[in-house]
């Protein structure tokens, strides 16, 4: 099976990196084309790949020898990281699916309340940690709370009402705290979300606006390339699809603005 | 007990199955009947009991001969799922209730929303559940996290906020991974659901829009046909009671659009 | 301590005994008195008290005959549900508090939506239990999910988010089941509380203006009461803040209907 | 590592008592600048590293002698205590972040709905628990409902949805009534968080254009300032912006009025 999946996975790579190479042929400015974040994926998607295949290939000779080098430890290591990397391929849908380009938007148009989500979190894990850490060392017979960075661990646990269980309040002074840390993790992770939901449904109708005009402007164009009727029409269609959507984007958020 | 539980159903199908057949001989396409999910999910609900009795019967004989017997586990493996099926009982009552009807509606006009919620949901269990599994395999004495599948199903719990705790990462880097995959569960479960919320409400006050206005032409048609003073109205009440409501709800479809 | 608190509640049962009694004699129609469910709770928490006594004071003889007595068990256990029933003392607080009675306006004009709410719940338990149940029992080594009653309270805790961890699915497709009920659950649990919502922020805004009112004819009445210069005003005071809410709640209901 | 840890401390402690006595003696009347909440936080944060200073000097002569000494093992823990309120260094962020003092505002505000919150979540805790102490005692033979208090524990982490699962109802009606209360949970939690909500985000926008009119009117005094060309203008500019705030934050609440 494994080797089924290595010839699937060959076939798919293969297809991308023709694809990225066009891509990258065609466009004018290289160093703009690299600065994107869908192309930078696609390069930290694709490149895993050949490294994994280098790596392989130079380290076959080299295993007979000894298994015990902490330098081969170290490369098999990395290798894992990188073939973990290959999962960024799900991150290519970003480029056809509206709702993960509306995600794109929201999470750069949001940094200021995710900020604030986070910031809120902190605050609230630092105060309630060491309290509930000395508070159990003192009253309970249990050892679970072994230091104050696992208590961390106990109030995102807490605070975000995931509740695992492996770390649980048994004194009642901190059966009270861990009520307190409740309500207010309920209440902070609640404030800002409500914000980032706003933005995220105005950014998803935006979007669908942009992408209806563009619709509109390309069945406009082909129309009337077919009247002209000339061929070769497609590149500039594509040049059409690429830019003018910029000046529509423009055009609604000067709208909104 | 089994036994008084097998009279009890065995009323309710024949109840059933009287009601279907009556229903099924009075419409007039046949096709068009056996179309309609309701109607489909009857048949579904009302066959695996004949299928059942059938069964029984016929394996009565062949029961004595062998217990190893691979096809008779087989048989009785598709019988306990039919007799699972059942429940869909359970669904008729979709028929009567203004609530249930609005959920398939709401089913029906969010087909995009529940995608966007499950594409989401896949690259963000995607993202995360290799990370975690490396880091956890790497730093983490514990092997709890045996597979990266294995580590699907702990995202699942983790990103919905249920927690069963049966899978916990225990290093630190796991730890912040788990936390960043948390606060990332709550933002995109959260994102879709809102705009579910808002379709559910508005086909709910729709629907009771429309089931007034058919009451109301009942009462109306039950006043003229009264006035007029015959009988036999039942069955174009009948009509009158499926037909028009499809034309409010396209009126009140077309007031929207 | 123990006779401490019996000091405690003998002092609190006769003050609610004492204002309760006050109360029945004045008020004119003795049987609507008794029907306001206030007051009922007020009965069924104050009579606990006096049946334990009586209770308590005839049993002591018998206590030294025979522990064994089944007969006896029974008056213990029916003693002890008695004792619990005296926590609805702290209804009594609904009197005062205006956010206690927006809870009960609330819950009595939305029992359309709570019936929906246990509705969805029960058509979703209903269908993911037996086949979680099937499931597991195929194809799961570990017998967590004992019958399919057992099971139902897996998808309780599930679908509600709880997800204490005392039964886990193992398979693979046991798991698959889960996720779709947990996003099940968290999409129809959320339906009918948004409107559950809506209708508490209104139940609260009405009965704050009601309350506004009911002060402002209060000090109204008491300052021409003060200028006619009469005593005895205090009973038609009451009167009038027993009986002019009512018209005015009425009042607001019409307005808004 | 820990004596690095001690002199980064000794370096922040120094900074901020340095700036607190600075800002003591410019401002006018000492007792309104102690009054305000988050001087107060700086003294609860600064004090706490010079009395463990002074007690750990005067002790270290002490300890030779007896080990078992209760007095000692009181200032230890006393000790411990404070240095867990050191913690309050985090809290000095609120002077700069926007978010954490309309989380201050926000919280001074909605006092009225937190009293709410806890009232209903104490209502519900005080009415399910004996209830279902009671029943798991009666029916099921594990024990883990030990009191009622420690019944307590376990509908607070129920009805917030945390489950931890360290106790579980294991009888059908214990579980019955452990579904009414999740469901009570949840509605009961969901009510004022929704009031709080629209509280925190009109906070947020006040404050914000508050900081805006600050900034303007800094910048305006600046280059009027400048135009007058003359210098020490910083101390006139720090009373500009400390006090003419609270102005316009005045004018903004008249507004809304």
């Amino acid at each position: 099976m494994c080797y089924n999946i290595f010839i699937v996975e060959t076939v798919c790579v293969a297809w991308f990196s023709l694809e990225f190479t066009l891509r990258f042929i065609q466009d004018r400015s290289k160093l703009a084309f690299l600065r994107q974040p869908l192309n930078l994926i696609d390069v930290v998607a694709i490149l895993p790949y050949y490294i994994t295949l280098v790596v392989d290939s130079t380290s076959k000779g080299e295993k007979r020898l000894g298994s015990g080098n902490s330098y081969l430890d170290k490369v098999g290591l990395v290798l894992r990281v990188l073939r973990a990397l290959r999962i960024l391929y799900v991150m290519r849908l970003a480029r056809h699916s509206l709702g993960l380009q509306t995600l794109g938007l929201t999470a750069r148009r949001c940094t200021r309340e995710f900020g604030l989500l986070l910031l809120f979190l902190c605050v609230a894990i630092a105060l309630y940690s060491p309290l509930l850490y000395l508070i159990e060392n003192e009253m309970a017979a249990t050892q679970e709370f072994t230091s104050i960075p696992a208590t961390y661990w106990w109030a995102v646990i807490t605070m975000t009402t995931v509740g695992y269980g492996d770390m649980v309040p048994r004194s009642i002074p901190g059966q009270v705290v861990a009520l307190s840390s409740i309500l207010s993790g309920i209440l902070l992770m609640a404030f800002p979300v409500t914000s980032i939901f706003h933005t995220f449904s105005r950014s998803y109708v935006e979007l669908k606006q942009e992408q209806q005009r563009v619709l509109q402007r390309r069945t406009h164009f082909l129309l009337r390339s077919r009247m002209a009727g000339r061929g070769s029409s497609s590149r500039s269609l594509e040049s059409d699809a690429l830019f003018p959507p910029r000046g529509a984007a423009d055009a609604v958020r000067q709208g909104k603005a």
